[in-house]
């Protein structure tokens, strides 16, 4: 595996990727994240456990943290009166070379402070974006930003752009990544202000742009690369999720309400265990925070343990290919735009 | 049925109500459009067909217009250029009182533009919203702007909530309609510059307001009335029914590859007909233009038979409960900022 150029990428160590893990982080923590801390282990993934005196690890490494950041915490004065907490000790050992990555699902908006503050930008990065594996019909895609960046601006969406495609080469294996913008219409003038400057600039720089992409598409496989602010991606994301929820949920109710239904309901079972394998958001598990100069992956809130164990590997993937140190020594020589 | 106030109200006259139907508009015109309009007919609605000479109109009532509104036409250009097209006409025809709403499957924008010279804002209206109804699972509720504004300000959004709630009132029949801001966090402090701002606006007004919604409970039922800028709920809405579409097709791909699922999947057949159904957006049709002196009703560019004769009976239902009088009346006494 090629190192990254002259900068220092924490993490991007030889051997087996040793991932830090915010055992409090999330709804279900500890006992989900430390489940799938173990079953990610079996895997050959070193994980290194950050949490409370006494927690019950099962033979894996503990670092022994004093505090919590809570989901309701206003991030960035959490993480700076934090520094004992878990989420804030797990970033400090990859910053220190100790750890590969770092993984939380805890407070997104805490993973983002901990992560300028601790890891820092990759230089020339303006802002670093959450970018989400999407299980498109078509293949795995990635959609980004979808939340560090609520208000972005066009040249923050040109990066988005950049670093969303050699994620999609470097993690999802695609030699020449279509981007499109995520839009209200296809055509070029379809948009709101942020959209057509965006395009515009999009449309000038060498990516492999191919237009706007309607949100119709998201799930069927829209392009390999779907960028947009944070809000908009937030908001695409969880609707995404929101409704494969209640479509799956409905149909069984609606199978479940007759006799008939409910012996065709058992006919059907393993296809539809297919289908919501496949569409669980548990299958990737986590997202990653592209732009800094170590890897940090973000788990949903409610992580189970099989979101938990399958974004550890989501992690691992990102140490083996050295995503971070990629993004440094290759953003440049794309001519992405530099922060000033 | 009470008339509004001062404001003259085109179309808000007695007795059956007469729909201005734009026999072009959409890209399964004209067929479509006149077997939907013909269904209409049958519950007692009076549809007059705009479009051109020579028209099978079946016996419906035809006004021969002279051209056609492209979709790919800049909208407010071609309403200029075109006072003779099926979808202009169609406008003029509910401004002098010969129809009581208007409905074309075509050009949003073209509706938009024609809306806004030959309708014109309601006194008070800042800005015109395209409102639709979702189906969600606890109930019908209202998703607003889905398209009109592609950039929105926060006294825009307050505006659209006072029309939301009473469009929920009126159409969806609902009492006290509870009203929420689309969002990325249930907190009021998740949001970008847009929503952080109209959050407050519609905190410190008299509304039913119970805060932000999440766009992942936007098809189980987030709040009666959600409110959006343009460009967010043209995103949400698209996806809502993209996903829906993609899910159902992936399942019953999924169910056909096995023999064991075929059997399956003609037991269940009734049950995901049912979830089909409800879920389908022919089910409504259209969509509302909010805020004009007159009812204009936006259906799909690809509807169906089905989905224009609904939208046929959605216009009719927003002519009976004299939707645009009700705003006219109702905007002022609940306290909604003027615009100047």
């Amino acid at each position: 595996m090629p190192r990254s150029g002259p900068t220092r990428i924490a993490g991007a160590g030889q051997g087996r990727p040793r991932i830090a893990v915010d055992a409090l982080g999330g709804d279900r923590a500890p006992n989900e994240i430390v489940a799938g801390a173990l079953d990610a282990a079996e895997d050959g993934i070193e994980v290194i456990l950050f949490g409370p005196v006494g927690l019950e690890t099962h033979g894996l490494e503990l670092v022994e943290t004093t505090a919590e950041i809570e989901m309701d915490e206003k991030p960035a004065e959490a993480v700076r009166a934090k520094p004992g907490s878990s989420l804030v000790e797990a970033h400090r050992a990859v910053a220190a070379g100790r750890a590969d990555a770092v993984l939380s699902a805890g407070n997104t908006g805490a993973m983002l402070a901990a992560g300028l503050l601790h890891l820092r930008r990759l230089p020339g990065v303006l802002r670093p974006a959450i970018a989400v594996p999407i299980p498109a019909q078509r293949g795995p895609s990635v959609l980004l930003d979808v939340g560090a960046n609520a208000d972005a601006r066009p040249d923050h969406l040109l990066q988005f752009a950049h670093m969303g495609a050699i994620f999609a080469e470097e993690i999802l294996g695609l030699a020449r990544p279509e981007v499109r913008l995520l839009s209200i219409g296809e055509e070029p003038e379809k948009g709101n202000q942020l959209t057509l400057e965006a395009h515009a600039l999009l449309a000038a720089n060498g990516l492999g742009f191919a237009g706007n992409a309607e949100s119709r598409d998201l799930l069927a496989g829209a392009a390999d690369v779907v960028v947009c602010d944070g809000f908009t991606g937030n908001i695409a994301l969880k609707l995404l999720e929101g409704t494969i929820k209640t479509i799956l949920d409905s149909l069984r109710a609606e199978i479940t309400a007759t006799s008939r239904g409910k012996l065709g309901g058992l006919l059907i079972r393993p296809a539809a265990r297919r289908l919501r394998m496949r569409l669980d958001p548990d299958t990737y598990g986590g997202a990653y925070l592209l732009g800094l100069r170590g890897l940090s992956v973000i788990a949903h809130g409610n992580s189970s343990r099989r979101a938990i164990a399958n974004a550890i590997r989501l992690a691992a993937r990102g140490v083996d290919h050295d995503v971070a140190g990629r993004l440094a020594s290759r953003l440049p020589e794309r001519g992405s735009p530099a922060a000033v």
